[in-house]
């Protein structure tokens, strides 16, 4: 039989009744012929309570210690939430008719490395799980975890039963991974900026990797890398609504589709220049290094021609990173590392992107993005470029500005 | 090193703060010298809750079904409770400078019966914890549960984790197995009824056997018989005052004790007498056959002498379980296994009972008993009798008269 993996996030199990909305869609996708595993979050609200939880016990009110926890426990603790409606939700479906059992992470076994709290799933080994699809018995998996080469319980990191479905309908072979989630599918660009945002039908594997990692919250990136490195088929689709949602699969599943697809945005980034930095061989390992031991995420990085030996280096981060970016480039100014005479911060700016495999054969795209911005008076800070995207900063008040007319420029509430 | 167990029950581990204060007396004992293996229930009302979410799962609000569960996922579910709390303990330990780490039932592994839901400890193997008690780390163990021989998760009914105490104590060869509760130790009855009750500073198995399963709710029964079985010496004693405990223990450790320990009651009997019954071989069996068929935990059994051949048969049991006695009772009859004149029921009657090793050599228990419940005019309705217990059956009006009468007759208040 056809296998299918149906995943549900945190909201769409936050209850018994939505676990019964749920479940009823897997019992119809049953009764359409396939056998089914089941992917499910914890109930909404439980993982952070479990954190909390971890936290508080480490690190106890008016105690100033570090509270370092043990990962090994976070996870034994955090990954019962999954457990949880994992059998609830094999009732559930047992109520309904359907034969189904829960499966545990150690269980199945989804062996994973061991890095606690954000392991990799190494391999998924289904006999198990073929052995019980074969007496008619689908699966419920509790999502976001593993064990680890010493036995021990592990997660995948936040957002992680995402890539614990695409995991198994790797593994399994599925013909496609359902993604029920509270949005019905992947838009042009986020409906609470334009009315004109558009349901996309498809998108391509790398069309989704830059929406995810620009920031459209849909699917977890890792979850999106995984699909396309072993071809499955994603769709993402409502728990709450009976809507078609989008296949997020191979480009040469898109017959026709628009130059570009989507416009994305980072609504809180920060940008720092240096100012008058020696450009010498290395200056960039020596900027860059420290910031990233710092565990300082950089996105944008652009250097100017230099002028005399030195050269102004300016480079974008979340604008939560960016006390800390500061004091690492203080730091390494003191140590003597990088000279620089100024350090210029910009914190009210926000990145907006165009997204489209089109780009590849089209040219122009930069052009007409640049000119429909400058009609609406929006400057420019920063540009950065890639095969299938470009992205620009801009003050923050423009960004929604931005967004509209970029969606307008490239007509994206019209299909291809 | 020496070894101990130490169990903290769902209102000792009820939230972080009190798992802290549970901590700290672990630590304790570790500053004693001792190896410990702590056994955590779940935080307490968290059982509670996810029961109540399996029962909802399996039958919805305005179903009629049966709402039968799968036991297998009923444990899935519910043995997450014990998860938490051991993690929780764990994290706790560590930051207090005490190495630990959890344990869950399949990692130990606690092998258990098949009988979800009820299951039975078969065998702890404790390679993985010798090893790690080499190694200077103490055991955090969820308890409670255990895993089937087919890899599943088992539960072992309410107030498991006593058991999985014991059970522990006995693989590891503890010194002691600690239970802490939140009462401070067993006492000769019930102080909510009687002032004078003492604790007792040590109790033999068989004592607290009788007080256990005649209700004295301070341990599970089961748990008595396996530390009995296998010479596990038990403390009971409290989590939130600093007081030594009961140890429950051979009674060849017990010097000095009184001819009777303690007396107890069970507020909510029912009284069955089924009158004039063909007394002829096997009518016995034929009336309380159908009653275990039907799971009512059949208590006292009382019957008269016969006249003409027909005799008057008395039972008692638990309140909850009078409705449907009467009704396998009526059923007999109809069905014509059990030809009966009336059947008369009294849904007022309480049990008390006094329970001592020393009856054993001494003669007249029974009857100072009734000369003391006489003299206070208490009418006894069914007398049952064995080696180290008397127990009565009187209206529930006079239990605490009768319960003060005895404790007084038999001098508890007074230490041995």
């Amino acid at each position: 039989m056809p296998r299918l993996v149906m995943k549900f996030g945190g909201t769409s199990v936050a209850d018994l009744d939505r676990i019964r909305n749920a479940a009823e869609k897997v019992k119809r996708e049953v009764d359409n012929g396939y056998d089914v595993a089941v992917v499910v979050s914890a109930m909404s609200g439980k993982t952070n309570e479990l954190v909390g939880w971890v936290r508080s016990a480490s690190k106890p009110e008016g105690h100033d210690g570090p509270g370092l926890y043990d990962a090994r426990e976070y996870d034994a603790v955090v990954s019962s939430g999954e457990n949880v409606t994992a059998g609830l939700m094999a009732l559930t479906l047992q109520e309904m008719g359907v034969p189904a059992r829960s499966w545990q992470g150690w269980q199945v076994p989804v062996k994973t490395t061991d890095a606690h709290g954000a392991a990799r799933i190494e391999e998924i080994d289904t006999t198990n799980l073929d052995a019980k699809f074969n007496e008619g018995m689908h699966a419920v998996i509790a999502g976001f975890q593993g064990i680890a080469p010493d036995g021990r319980i592990t997660t995948l990191g936040r957002g992680g039963s995402d890539t614990t479905a695409v995991a198994f309908a790797a593994a399994l072979k599925a013909e496609r991974c359902d993604i029920y989630t509270d949005v019905d599918g992947v838009y042009t660009t986020d409906p609470r900026i334009t009315k004109k945002a558009r349901k996309l039908n498809k998108i391509a594997y790398e069309e989704m990797l830059e929406l995810a990692s620009l920031g459209a919250k849909v699917l977890q990136t890792r979850s999106v890398e995984m699909a396309m490195r072993n071809k499955v088929r994603l769709q993402v689709l409502s728990s709450f609504e009976d809507t078609p949602g989008t296949l997020v699969c191979d480009e040469e599943e898109i017959v026709e589709s628009n130059v570009v697809s989507g416009v994305a945005y980072s609504r809180d980034e920060a940008k720092v220049t240096l100012i008058s930095v020696a450009d010498r061989p290395g200056i960039a390992a020596a900027i860059f290094g420290p910031l990233a031991e710092a565990g300082i995420n950089v996105d944008m990085i652009v250097q100017n021609i230099s002028e005399d030996g030195r050269t102004d280096m300016t480079f974008s981060c979340p604008s939560d990173d960016l006390t800390r970016a500061q004091t690492v480039m203080e730091e390494a100014k003191t140590k003597g590392g990088i000279n620089y005479r100024d350090l210029v911060v910009d914190q009210d700016v926000s990145k907006v992107s165009v997204v489209g495999i089109g780009m590849r054969s089209h040219a122009g795209v930069a052009a007409t993005m640049f000119k429909a911005l400058s009609a609406e008076g929006v400057n420019i800070k920063v540009i950065s470029t890639s095969e299938i995207k470009v992205s620009v900063l801009v003050d923050r008040k423009y960004m929604e500005l931005a967004v509209n007319a970029l969606h307008d420029a490239f007509e994206l509430e019209k299909t291809a």
